[in-house]
């Protein structure tokens, strides 16, 4: 158990004190959503984890498959189904591989801010540094300045919410409360970034392939697109949106890029769902709050 | 392997010294039993594991989907298929979402007590203040005794089995070796509580979805309702009852509450199965203890 | 890395010396075999990890489900389907539910040892106690002196494979390194008993339901189904054998019960496979090795 | 979060400096490849993980399928399908097991290197002995001169990558990056060994069925065979090249054989597809490396 102290300073109140999400309209002629994003973590996603692993070269192929294979064919899937996507990638993933991270802005998807270690953020940690220099590798290679970002490996602290907002972000993708885009509430009460939520079940990370030594297990096609289906078409039916997490070191192997392109020529074939990059959904949510009628999609 | 005197402390008695299961009949039309119920643990899932995750935004957020969308989904389901279900809520989420408390209760719902802080107890910890504190938050906000009992994490110690009897608690709902109600037995040979048994099937938090970092797999549609079926449809050939342990961070998912809507639509076509909440299981052994026949369901 | 010693004290040879195991054939009829066994551990599968599991009243309550409900369960299936099947039980279960290891004999089912307190033998640990106290239990309450023994948690050592030979055991079924049974030769080229080896995928407890903190996922009847089926059929065709590790705590449970008569109903089905204890195993082996033509099975 | 001096040590370049996967074509009449291939751990499986395992009877007997069950069974299996793959074998099992080694030598399979004692490499360790020592078995024992080797474990680092090219062999076939051949470039500049790159859905270890503790469920055939011709039908319309990681232990057991055997009767009716040695493959890249048109294959 833990000792009494520890459970004295747990507040008794929502962590997250944003108010529900608004239930305005999607652009005409869609009902729900679908955020279709990458995260281009490359060796980084290892390096993250221990930087000893620069040194263990099979592990860091598990991440090279992104710039070898993984993110090629997956903007030749993209191109074959007409989709632009979202790809967050890490700044040092642009540093080491600059041409895959300009083939990606090049073939017309949005770049997203992916930290630059890929760093798991704790509670205390510095967050500026990692912002900055993923910012930074952004604009030098691509002359990017990013609207959105999702948190490596997935967590968030107050300090890194704050930071974001002071730095110009819109958008944020990491949290998992929610079915429909919100906004952030700052702890201080000012506003925070638009946040378009995630679910485990779209991150392909969760179904094996990723690692050798996980003890996760890895699911063929028809366990994958069961939920995958599923999930979206309640979310249909609910008006709401997904967000796919997907990774070019899973989803770009051929299995799992097999599996992809019979999800995504699935979610084409539904008329009714927007299937867009994060900016879209942003601004869609940003002219809601300007009080905007629903305006058509692009 | 263990020394001798740890192994000389274990008892050469069973652990659970109560008689067999009565095998009393379920109120007419019915000859077998399903406790509806769920856990509405809400972020207390996580500050239970580690108080400091109360500054890890992501990983609240999980707990944070109960209160935005979660449990309003699930009680819009139960509504459509006009069923009564029982909430083992934690105190804490009662004092953190007021609201969320309030539209269970006003649904018609039974709420049972899941501990404060969902604190998973250990042999030797103290009992008293996480129980008496989730009695006061059902009772402040809802006005609300509980009759029934669901261990956090689902562990029982001796002393939770006496202080809970002391409390006034009727029935629990946490142990994992019977498929039929029966009463405990205290260790110096009282009664205890009436305990309606649980099994890991029909806990969803088993079959991932749960914990990014969860070694447990996510699984679809078809493996967990061919599960939950199996399960049910053995249980009515015994005449037994089997209990849902259904979380809304977990159920409360597009793709499981579709999952969850078949499974209940399946089992409301059962003609022979009572589908109710632990309240009225108790008082139908209850009933049975006084020596009374067989009355109908509600 | 391991240190050059440890390394270099490693043989250079296999760690099992037995010859290949003969090929003589099965009783008439049969032209292959399963040998049906279960293992009874009740709460011991618990208090062998910790001693101190004795006072976490549901993780017991795992344990304590064999005699309420699932041992019962088992035999009347069993009955059903009239089969004969070996049961190891743990000394410490035979002293703690004597009434259900009476009714496991009374049914005519063998009786094997499974060790007293369910202990994990490593390199170095004695083994007379644990054998000893197993030995007298099935004595003392059944008046059996078993012929068969499976390693609790399933290791073996040296020591333990000579304890065996020296306390009159004949036959063990606890490695995994072959599909026929064959004669254990002791480190000093002694014979040892007689092996009847096991596989992971007939083992219960591989596939879930066992444990609510097990990272192992609880898997559907056609998943496990499918398994059994495979392995059996391919066993057939080999000619060979395959012995079943069930435990009543997960196979007694309703979905699992299920399973296993579909299964057991197939494997009758089977005109050329022989459904059988291992003690019948053993004695056909026996009766090989004296240089006995092949008897036609009871 | 790791501290900023390793997070300094981090190269801002890709791990694999390898230019990319050059695109000639595959012997006619083929438009896609299929490295088959098995590693022969043995218990050397084991005893890599911990030498203590060595007086572990029942964790060694999973290795020890491998000589009495597993590879006779598999050879006899490639001989009825008359195919010639290649078997990476460890020097210990080769010192162990001689029969074992020489029966696949004898059955004209390829012989390739597999560490001597199974152990993983980590950063600074050296990785002389492990390398030799798998040598002089392999000569001592077979008479081979191996030109493959593959990673016990699955790691590499520089000093193994630059001590195989100074020790002659001629491919590797460890790495995860990339679904086509190509030439390792070491970190001085300097040409490395040829890679015939792997990937985690067919090792078959990843599956379950190899250990008894492992958090990892063993996986039915439907569930397997999908994800393995999945993966080869992409992989054939991508003209590229797949690479099984196959264990005796594991693949050679009833259920997996039956599911194995039907994998490679799709595999030969597809009618594009060679399935060959590593040997062939690598030679096939040199000829292609020495300017050579596309040689019809053996």
């Amino acid at each position: 158990m833990q000792d009494s102290k520890a459970l004295a300073s747990i507040p008794l109140t929502p962590a997250n004190t944003a108010p529900p999400a608004p239930q305005f309209p999607w652009p005409k002629p869609f009902t729900s959503a679908m955020f279709l994003s990458f995260d281009v973590d490359a060796e980084s996603a290892w390096t993250a984890k221990d930087a000893a692993h620069a040194e263990r070269l099979v592990t860091m192929s598990y991440g090279g498959y992104e710039a070898r294979v993984g993110t090629p064919k997956l903007l030749e899937l993209l191109d074959q189904l007409d989709l632009k996507a979202t790809f967050f990638i890490t700044g040092w993933a642009v540093d080491a591989h600059p041409a895959m991270a300009e083939s990606i802005l090049k073939a017309g998807h949005e770049i997203g801010h992916h930290g630059y270690h890929h760093l798991l953020v704790d509670p205390g940690d510095p967050v500026d540094e990692e912002v900055d220099r993923g910012l930074e590798a952004l604009k030098r290679h691509l002359g990017v300045v990013p609207k959105g970002y999702r948190a490596p490996v997935g967590e968030f602290t107050e300090a890194l919410r704050v930071a974001l907002v002071r730095k110009g972000i819109v958008y944020t993708s990491s949290f998992r409360d929610d079915v429909r885009p919100y906004r952030h509430r700052l702890k201080d009460g000012r506003p925070g970034t638009i946040e378009l939520p995630v679910t485990s079940s779209y991150d392909d990370w969760m179904h094996g392939l990723s690692n050798r030594f996980s003890p996760r297990s890895i699911f063929p096609k028809e366990h994958v697109l069961s939920m995958w289906k599923d999930d979206l078409d309640e979310t249909r039916d609910w008006g709401a949106m997904v967000t796919t997490v997907l990774h070019p070191q899973v989803s770009g192997r051929p299995m799992r890029l097999r599996l992809l392109r019979e999800f995504l020529i699935y979610a084409k074939s539904c008329s009714d769902l927007w299937i867009t990059t994060g900016e879209a959904i942003a601004a869609n949510y940003q002219n809601h709050e300007a009080g905007g009628s629903a305006a058509a999609a692009e």
